[in-house]
């Protein structure tokens, strides 16, 4: 035994609840629990209507001729499905996927795509590459809860820029780069979603793509774009992709969570050549390669389905729960909200009146059995008090009319205990009629 | 439009072959491509015997059923399975996963256990949570090339610690932590493999491990305990875990790639309660959840499957293969070359003599159509040219034996060049007999 060894340890462990707290690094101080994440079990329960959760409604996938083509994959190709692949993914499922992003105007070359364990990952992993600490990222305000995590996980700083209805509002791009380049900052990329935006619902007018890529390239800013949910247009439409009018100087990711199925995790980007080689690398550290069995599922699915024909109807279910929702919000909701008419995607975005706090009303909803996501979850600057994102996706038009009337009643409560005593957010207790649920 | 945007970008994006240069992280910069994965195109090409890779040998896999298994998940369970799911994983799998572990002595409750894409993802999440740049990861002399990566993508320093044929020496490890704290740096944890180890095929003994582990504890040095082959020793001998014999100060990773299949990236991590948390955070950052899809049908497969007697089938077909080649190794490498025995897993490390270079001799050898992975993959402080990593997990026997034929050849006929010439790696053309294979 040496005399080092002899001696106390040089850092005490402690007996805090976690030993090993001060063992993490700089990095983890920033991740905690998401507001979507603590909803979780709440939501669950049968009696709460969910306006909360992202989940894709599967209802209409066809699950007998799909266990036969899994059943297929497995024994004609089980040596190649249940073995390592590369780390960018399959090359006949990447072929497949440059035919995908066509749709939208993309023309791409499978070289150029990687395959990801969801969209998710590619987002992790864009950021991984691009941002070191104290970083900026513009992302619009407000934006996707899962984008804000990995920024916040690689200690990016996040600049909300602002949308209208038109989404992005190229003024606004502008005045932010102008700001942080003032403020002596690093900008590494804009992170938009151009269609049906989560959680704001609008789509970004066409007329000012060419602007807010034309400002990005004057900056010398990467445009990261995020379209999971670009083919749920509900009048069939699709909107031209940044990528399709700027190879250079933009990442694409794109998923097949939204399209078919978000249980397998597939998802890619496209990104130009040696960006895509750094994601290749990021990626192999990251899970070595995306699960094989489940990019030839995809990729079979894709050959012998008709996919598209699915995502139509897709598109008809979700259809018909936006219009459930829009009508109840029409008639449920109290003078002075204001809220977006999405054309496709999952969600529509809520403005409440003034004085009413959505993260602090939200025990109050989920005692009335209706759940939302508080407009705060996302934003990285603690704005969104006034806002909630209520998403149409999952429940029937039956539960999301009930969700809505209930949503009403919560509302018109709130505003009433307003009127009398001020900002009920403010009141610490409310005596027996404070719930304490597991998302408080 | 502003003043500032008619103005030169503040960048210059230059003409570079990678006109992103200047944006990439910090990180980034340590990103370049394993030698293992250069080597993924030569290594499949049929007329090389690849003692390279370490991809394990499904033949045994039982399609037929897993067909029918796969079918009837999709049929009776497809609603959740291809859905969204938690990010720490499915909690029937998990409880599976706690009896997995305890075949090597562990005690341990679901709710610390963490479902990850491969251990690979484990691997990465573990190091996200602890390490800064610039912090000590202390890991065996060789260790692992997935793990050296992503420490490396995290600006982790690794400090090797020498193994002798019992696995990790003691003294070595305090010598090791002596040195490093002296030079005023902070070690974040020690990583190893003490069962059948990539790439050093060696165990670390029993007597050894709880002075490994007190070693650590007295240093308050986490312990990260990385055993994905641990069920296949081929005296089907099982060793106790590292997280057998301490609850507090190991976190372990486990894999289905080596007992089942690893198309299907499914691992995980079992860590003390308040790291579980954090490593959920990490996990969800970095793919929201690991695949439902898979996480159910490994868990189906451990539900009715004899999946412990396929495990046995494994170890008789690696067995097999070890024999040959650890007798091929003996009727044909020169003298002067000396090589471990491994009682499991899938590799033998094997020292040349004194002056060949496995690096620099690896594009002859893959002319004399074998190929390997030179030692210098396995350190991250460039030390290995000696030796080389033969993996027997994938080849048949048959092809194992042709094989170190071939690198017998090629090894006598280095160290013949070497005798008239001086050191072969050090001259940098041999004219028309110096191939410029995709690995050179």
């Amino acid at each position: 035994m040496t005399s080092q060894e002899s001696q106390p340890p040089q850092q005490n462990r402690g007996r805090s609840l976690d030993a090993h707290l001060n063992r993490y690094a700089a990095r983890t101080a920033g991740m905690t629990a998401s507001e979507i994440r603590a909803l979780f079990a709440v939501a669950s329960r049968p009696e709460v209507v969910s306006l909360a959760g992202g989940m894709p409604n599967l209802s209409a996938l066809p699950m007998d001729s799909l266990a036969t083509e899994v059943a297929r994959l497995v024994a004609e190709d089980g040596q190649v499905a249940f073995q390592y692949g590369s780390a960018q993914g399959v090359p006949e499922l990447r072929e497949q996927i440059t035919e995908v992003m066509a749709l939208e105007g993309i023309r791409a070359h499978p070289d150029d795509v990687v395959v990801t364990v969801g969209s998710q990952m590619a987002l992790d992993t864009v950021t991984r590459i691009f941002c070191d600490p104290g970083d900026v990222v513009l992302a619009e305000a407000p934006s996707y809860v899962g984008a804000l995590g990995s920024f916040s996980a690689y200690q990016a700083e996040v600049v909300h820029v602002a949308m209208d209805d038109d989404g992005l509002i190229p003024d606004a791009l502008r005045a932010a780069l102008e700001a942080v380049h003032s403020a002596g900052k690093r900008v590494k990329f804009l992170y938009t979603i151009p269609n049906f935006h989560n959680p704001a619902g609008v789509t970004m007018a066409v007329e000012r793509r060419a602007e807010v890529l034309e400002i990005c390239a004057r900056h010398n800013v990467l445009v990261l774009e995020d379209n999971p949910y670009g083919l749920l247009g509900f009048d069939d439409q699709t909107y031209p992709a940044l990528r399709s009018m700027d190879e250079e100087n933009v990442v694409y990711l794109g998923s097949f969570s939204k399209t078919f199925a978000p249980g397998l995790r597939v998802g890619w980007a496209l990104a130009p050549h040696a960006v895509r080689e750094k994601l290749v690398l990021a990626s192999e550290s990251a899970t070595l390669c995306p699960p094989t069995f489940n990019q030839l599922l995809v990729s079979r699915y894709l050959a012998t389905h008709d996919w598209q024909g699915q995502v139509k109807t897709y598109r008809e279910v979700y259809s018909e729960r936006r219009d459930a929702m829009l009508s109840a919000l029409e008639q449920y909701m109290p003078p002075g909200c204001t809220w977006t008419k999405p054309d496709g995607g999952f969600y529509v975005w809520l403005t409440v009146p003034e004085g009413v706090d959505t993260k602090a009303m939200l025990p109050r909803a989920v005692t009335q059995r209706v759940a939302y996501v508080s407009g705060t979850a996302f934003h990285g600057d603690g704005f969104g008090s006034r806002q909630m994102r209520l998403s149409f996706c999952y429940p029937t038009p039956e539960r999301i009319h009930e969700g809505v009337r209930r949503l009403g009643t919560v509302l018109r409560d709130e505003l009433e205990l307003l009127a009398t005593f001020g900002n009920v957010a403010q009141r610490p207790q409310l005596g027996s009629e404070s719930p304490s649920p597991d998302t408080a």
